[in-house]
């Protein structure tokens, strides 16, 4: 590393890197040795397919299972995919060592290209390392199981949405940052959220808010203050920093963690993200989801009431009359789909999914805003906090 | 004001909210004062349109001409949109008083509802006060020109996606903050950049990157350290925090605001909006756009090269084989309807559209993060920052 590089990057990113590099070489170091035995190369990876994901009902996360397949050079059907899997783990080795900090876009661009050979009529034939993204998204997922890092931990960064307030300080890169005092703006998190130390925190809860402008809503009106707070925003889907960032602050520092989402399918898939995250990509889950995370609201009963409860709605009539969406045909299909996930068949939620289906009725968050920024920071919010009305 | 909001809140929000409060009020005193007399309210309201809207040459900005338009009460076509816009005054100024801090979907919300009267005949009928957003933003436009206060200033707020890193200090809210210590990860800027109080800075440009990834790439690897840049992303669209707080680095503090985006005619937008705004809503540009903004890149000569000149592409013939992608239609109509605009009748501009016509490919920055993120930060940037190789 040039000394120029070096003075330029945090020590952190030093560190992480040389260990990724390490772990790296270590795992395909086998494949050299096998080549220079004279013997044939084979991957040994654990199989991210359906069939080899468990749902661990007692930590409440999706499971890779101890399934795997083999990836060898000398079979024709699997030829192509060994060379594309050397290839990534080449690239990202290669940018470890030259402090580089690719994107997938980037993994994609740096091993796309021709590769000439004589056919075995002596004929040159060419054939591309890879067309599209998701090969190269594929074959670098094979290598986060193969090597057991996740992709950040290779130091690959991705567009990254999430911000946070609240009572807490922590270290990223070099640099202590104070939470609390970010002003009106916010702290945008890094790619990179393991990286991140826990200073100190002094709050009680964490509220992850769907919408970023609600965010800003509470954070100016003092909501973090007032409640002993951290206040996140995933600002719609959340992306893989954002959940692994939640997931540290409920494992780590103990905090209970609240989703506040829209009152539609949508919202609950946010939270389905955060909660258990996606069943193709089961392999993160260990890492970036939060099985204890509450879905706070927006909820149906929260709009309707609930007559088997006796639960009072926090809505009038009219207030329903002037704010309710006619739910669309795609948000009934979802809300059907939803009902099949494993984590979804408790009761709270298939009567909270049934109520939608009956109703056919979504509710925006800023139906609440609204009514008031105050009666979402002082009354809803907090009122369902304490009453622990909330769907696990 | 509650002690406890008092406390909760930042004093330039209460200070910023004073002021819009009166200026919204000593605006529609004129209302109120021509009712008490018994004579019409009458609204005179800047116009919005096209004809009324100038493109000045000198300053490089969209202005609102002096035409204006009447709203009065008792004309029928306008009874409707001057109750509309009196209700939108009305719930803005309650929001300012009230401490509130509403979003465009926050003051729609608190705007629907049926308004019940008798007709001539003595029916009981009943009406909307809007019934779309789309309603309730275009008297909230009104206002704003009525008024000559931005939403922000009114403490509107929006999701916000722009993000910050640099050595430089700011106030915002009551908090003084460090732009050059926020580790890996970035300040989000608040919705109301004007209330931001530029502190100290050291810096000699500023780098406005479309894509939040590059952003993060290159913050990672010092680049703004190196180069003392203020490093910036709109994320993709820029919204209107962002290009406000970009102007103001421009106007204020006198840095040269240099914009990089993917070269393809959605990346010029990106550009014109920063440049410029939007025609429609001109009289936001006076005030967000930064006419002196330079497109540094991606520019078609900086893939292809550039005969007349004798400037030398940056790709090499395998690389453009590699990363370049083929325009879509839609691609070339953008590009096609681009020429049209005032701002893009350049010499430069028209050459670089019309080899974008011609070759019919686009190429993402990712291409040159692809080539190396060194390539990009230590290469690419400086010598079309040194060479003056960008479109104006």
């Amino acid at each position: 590393m040039s000394e120029i590089e070096k003075k330029l990057m945090s020590s952190v990113d030093i560190r992480a890197r040389q260990i990724a590099a390490n772990k790296l070489r270590e795992s395909f170091e086998k494949i050299i040795e096998a080549i220079m035995k004279g013997e044939e190369p084979v991957l040994v990876i654990p199989k991210r397919t359906l069939s080899n994901t468990i749902y661990d009902r007692e930590r409440g996360l999706l499971l890779l299972g101890s399934g795997t397949f083999e990836r060898s050079f000398l079979d024709v059907k699997e030829a192509r995919k060994f060379m594309q899997t050397i290839l990534m783990a080449r690239i990202i080795y290669e940018a470890l060592v030259n402090n580089e900090y690719p994107t997938i876009r980037d993994l994609y661009y740096r091993g796309k290209h021709s590769i000439r050979y004589r056919d075995h009529r002596n004929n040159i034939v060419e054939e591309n390392t890879w067309d599209e993204q998701k090969e190269s998204d594929a074959v670098l997922r094979d290598i986060e199981v193969y090597v057991n890092l996740l992709r950040e931990e290779m130091l690959i960064l991705s567009k990254e949405k999430g911000k946070v307030v609240g009572d807490m300080r922590i270290k990223s890169g070099d640099d202590i940052i104070d939470l609390s005092k970010m002003g009106h703006g916010a702290y945008a998190i890094e790619s990179t959220p393991d990286l991140i130390e826990f200073i100190d925190v002094n709050a009680e809860f964490v509220l992850v808010v769907e919408k970023d402008a609600v965010f800003q809503q509470l954070h100016r009106a003092g909501f973090w203050k007032r409640y002993k707070a951290i206040l996140v925003t995933s600002a719609g889907q959340p992306d893989r920093a954002t959940r692994r960032f939640v997931r540290r602050l409920n494992e780590e520092l103990k905090l209970p963690v609240y989703i506040l989402t829209d009152a539609d399918p949508y919202g609950w898939y946010i939270y389905s993200v955060f909660r258990i995250g996606s069943i193709t990509l089961s392999y993160e889950s260990e890492r970036l989801a939060t099985p204890s995370a509450k879905f706070l609201g927006v909820s149906m009963s929260d709009i309707f009431g609930d007559k088997t409860t006796g639960k009072k709605p926090y809505l009038t009539e009219s207030e329903r009359k002037n704010f309710i969406i006619k739910a669309k045909k795609t948000d009934i299909k979802r809300a059907q789909e939803l009902l099949n996930y494993e984590w979804f068949k408790t009761e709270k939620w298939t009567r909270e999914i049934n109520m939608f289906l009956e109703k056919q009725s979504k509710l925006e968050i800023e139906a609440l805003t609204g009514k008031g920024l105050y009666f979402l920071m002082d009354n809803y919010i907090p009122t369902k906090i304490e009453t622990k009305d909330f769907i696990e």
